[in-house]
């Protein structure tokens, strides 16, 4: 069978289970040898061909709604659904995206890119069905690091707790993106090989394949359910929610898949299948991974197993520029302890942990708990590192605003990923987190524009002991490591003057910076650059000398416009020339009280508008 | 032993049991008669009494560390703590605080005010003690609807993963705010009647009572720990978290729980006690809620349990306008459904439950989930309104962006008590919201000034099929039902001038709108006043004809003054004058690409900067 022949699930529906297991082969191939050229999510695709080929054997998409929770998995899915001849343009422009998406295909009913999404958006939709008296089946299909995280886990409790009929394909590979963390991994593991399992498993199997589908499956059922009823009470994680199991199956033996799928299709209620596969399976360097090299990949080499992007000697990836300085900073501060949702490769940590085992801590997928963790640490005398993605950040606004700059805790958080960071897409453009951060109360927040000033940033946010956020862009850059460290006035800018009489501003950050005076001086402009190196609090003394030159002003931002550096710079810009007279609510946290008395103490009372207003000519 | 006299723990360690019930009465009675005046927390409160009592004698706060969740039942530590003479200031300016406030006193390490943050942070301070060598316990007192929610989901998963010595209080009253939501729940109910914690309770005791502590209670904890491995493998929701596990123990038994804080003290790695207590214990009226009525209140009649608080007939509180119009919405609509993360109670849903209760879903203490849940109903051919407090919204930034905003779909979300909320403090004035979403694209958000535009811009909401935030504030406000709701057109602002010749135009939005015109028209200021009904998208033709007519402009808004209303205006005003160039990515989603191509795509590349650039004189 030729993928790229493949209309529809339709087409594999009449084929054997050897036939199943050939094209499973084939998948794998093609995946392995398209991968290699586009660069994009390796490991996880190659470990749920077959739970992805049993899904759509088993069930009908459309009709059944397939959520493949991140969706970075889905590639298989895709090949199913007629997609195979468009993986040449994979996370490119206007090309095939590395996750699901809705405008893509009909078989693609949700879309994600963020974790732990899948199994509220699979609740909901059942509801819809329920309700709506419509009948289709919801199959959420999650990994065992997604499933760890805070929101999976809220919406296993209300699954259980609503008892929608809700299909949860467990993919267990033992590994999220790095290796998993957690109490509940553990435990899974040893239910895993209990012996109780191991006779369940016997009984699916068996009742399954002594008789045909049908009523038969139905009998078969009621006595698996008695077994879980009366065996099963106490009998693992997804029981505590109230929610029935089944397996643990071998997620790359498509028969098992098969029969456990038509089982749990003739199941009432919330039901978790539990396949066990192996992340990177038929691909060496990949199934050896241990700390997810082989997660999301650029072009490779698929006989050595080299990656064809290299960075040049001198430069290295803003990442590692971060962590290598962490690591000498921890040297001198023995205070200094470093923490990462489950991002240990991705944000370049596994140094610090072979250097600092005692002072590194990997907290799964669990951005909330995270911050607020390091909150704790700091609050007993360490001063914590986080490293988290700028779009993951988004998931711990809360707890940056209620815990962290409430309590005005010494904690460095390097935003790692901030910025456009291309071939993910919607879902993971860092350019949301200076918006989202800025109205919060005793943060600052900063960008370098090189390693030099990357090294002398984060030495400042150390010394600073106030919650200082640091962000810093996907990508490489020229680095040379510091001989000491220069503690950085914090809300202090840099400018360079190009040319004798200059004609414009132009204010940016990070490395763009340098890459416009690069221009600028190649293009014969004469203007002022400035680094706008903190977005908070801002060089207000730069900007009045700027404003003053009556210059005109550019301003080149690379994240979202609604609420970043131009909009802080606008506001100063306003409160100087006290063009709009606004009165509302400071940049600090406001204290309990009555609302009348806040209001007053806030100058929002009508009073101090009305003074104000009474000075209108 | 007067309340008063209390200076500190330390008095009442030398108290026998039976005076430590005496004085828990006393507590109880001086929480009824100081609260029936001032307001405040008063079921949680009642709750706790024995569990705190306890807590001090066994444990020696201020070294170890007793973490509050949520802290708004840390009344008793607070009285225990030698602050009993502050309560009649209680949650009044400059008064006492309603949670724990590390400025307040040395005993309160931790301070919260959202659920479930305190797990996290606990664990945080027993990594830095052991890193750092120190000897202290770490103890964190959570109820059950806050261990459910997603945030302390993760902190267990951690914590049975880094197996720190923590001791969870577990406070299982089986009702958190509104009656709890969840699989667990159901769970936990069926093992605590089960044999085997029955068996486990009597050993904890047995081995307990008949030694005195020191080493035999150790000899004691071995064999509970044994019986616990041996037993408790696949024995409750925590031992799936590798977290040890001692009771159920009655939570108001002074005797059990000393005995049980002992054991734990001995105990080595995690360990939760799991406390059952009855909510409103010792107050008949607060004993019987069912809803939550008496968990945060006015001042009341201690004796007939009235309410001293009464909204005049023509009144309704804002959430009651927003609920009576979802409940006449829905006569209409069928697919209107409701939603609340466990403000049943608070966000006035219950006469929806009671007229809808198959459309009405009560997800639990997971506003994660529920935004995301939202979604999947929206994509299933519902229209959802979720109704969530600003503050609490806070927790689900991402999914309002990632989820929400991205997928674009019709789910109404009502934003209780925004604006500022008094009474509770830093951490519940919802003033956030608007600086915190406007940068999310695709979402409109808006405010009514008074309940005929609050029914109105709901109807609204629904029929834009729009992902579309409503904000409201705490309060009452005059209501009359409308006949029949107008729509009205989104981005849309009215305006009133007072007064022949105008000599200011105020901006501001809410139910100050009329206050500002009431007061002008006293005060005789002739103005243009502008009820700024929506925060976005803009009223740009409205805003053109202000700044036309060269008045002085005044912004009167009620939130944090950072990337709100004002920003908004100045950014538009900006836009308008092109007084400051700005490039930067619009207000839309930016799809995959290499960074490069979508550099270009969103202009801004150097090309298009120095293209600007050129035009400079």
């Amino acid at each position: 069978m030729q993928l790229y022949d493949i209309k529809g699930p339709e087409d594999i529906k009449k084929l054997t289970i050897p036939q199943l297991m050939d094209l499973a082969q084939e998948i794998r191939s093609f995946l392995i040898e398209s991968i290699s050229k586009t660069g994009g999510h390796l490991s996880s695709n190659l470990g749920v061909v077959e739970l992805t080929l049993a899904m759509h054997y088993v069930f009908d998409s459309p009709k059944d709604k397939f959520l493949f929770d991140v969706g970075h998995q889905s590639y298989t899915h895709k090949i199913l659904t007629g997609r195979a001849n468009r993986f040449a343009t994979l996370r490119q422009k206007d090309g095939l995206s590395g996750f699901q998406k809705r405008n893509e295909s009909e078989h693609d009913p949700w879309e994600s890119g963020h974790s732990s999404t899948t199994l509220s958006g699979a609740l909901g939709m059942a509801i819809a069905r329920d309700y709506r008296k419509e009948k289709y089946e919801v199959l959420a299909l999650i990994g065992d690091g997604a499933l760890m995280s805070g929101m999976s886990m809220e919406a296993l409790n209300d699954i259980g707790s609503k008892q929608k009929k809700v299909i949860i394909v467990f993919n267990d590979n033992n590994m999220s993106i790095s290796k998993n963390i957690g109490g509940i991994e553990e435990r899974i593991t040893n239910v895993r090989s209990s012996k109780f399992y191991r006779t369940l498993k016997k009984d699916v199997k068996g009742g399954l394949s002594k008789k045909s589908v049908g009523e038969s499956i139905l009998t078969g059922m009621v006595a698996i359910r008695d077994r879980l009823k009366s065996e099963m009470v106490h009998g693992g994680f997804f029981q505590e929610f109230n929610i029935d199991y089944l397996g643990p199956v071998d997620g790359h033996n498509l028969k098992e898949l098969i029969q456990t799928f038509e089982t749990a299709k003739q199941h009432n209620g919330p039901i978790v299948i539990h396949a066990i596969t192996k992340k990177g399976k038929g691909f060496s360097f990949a199934e050896k991974d241990q700390v997810g090299k082989w997660h999301g990949v650029p072009p490779f080499n698929m006989y050595s197993g080299e990656f064809y992007q290299k960075s040049p000697t001198n430069e290295k990836s803003w990442s590692e520029v971060i962590s290598t300085t962490l690591m000498d900073l921890s040297k001198q501060n023995e205070n200094i302890v470093a923490i990462t949702p489950a991002m240990a490769n991705g944000s370049k940590l596994l140094e610090f942990q072979k250097q600092f085992p005692d002072r590194f801590f990997d907290t799964g997928i669990a951005e909330q708990h995270t911050v607020t963790m390091a909150c704790g640490m700091a609050l007993s005398g360490l001063q914590p590192f986080v490293s988290i993605y700028s779009s993951f950040l988004q998931r711990a606004y809360d707890q940056m605003n209620h815990d962290l700059g409430r309590m005005d805790l010494p904690v460095v958080i390097g935003i790692d990923r901030a910025g456009l960071v291309g071939d993910d897409g919607e879902t993971h453009q860092g350019i949301y987190d200076i918006a989202m951060l800025r109205n919060i109360p005793n943060l600052i927040l900063s960008q370098p524009k090189d390693a030099k000033e990357a090294q002398d940033l984060l030495y400042t946010a150390f010394e600073s002991k106030q919650p200082f956020c640091l962000r810093y862009p996907r990508g490489n850059v020229k680095y040379k490591k510091k001989e000491s460290y220069t503690r950085i006035p914090i809300g202090s800018w840099t400018k360079l003057q190009i040319g004798e009489k200059p004609k414009s501003i132009i204010i940016s950050y990070g490395p763009d910076v340098d890459r416009i005076v690069h221009s600028a001086k190649e293009n014969g402009n004469e203007c002022i650059v400035v680094n706008a190196r903190f977005f908070k609090p801002l060089d207000e003394e730069m900007l009045d000398y700027l404003f003053n030159t009556q210059l005109p002003m550019h301003i080149f931002e690379t994240d979202c416009k609604i609420g970043s550096l131009s909009s802080a710079i606008l506001e100063y810009k306003n409160k100087r020339d006290q063009d709009v007279q606004i009165l509302g609510i400071e940049d600090h946290f406001v204290t309990h009280g009555s609302i009348r008395s806040l209001r007053i103490q806030e100058h929002i009372d009508l009073a101090s508008l009305f003074k104000e207003i009474e000075q209108d000519e």
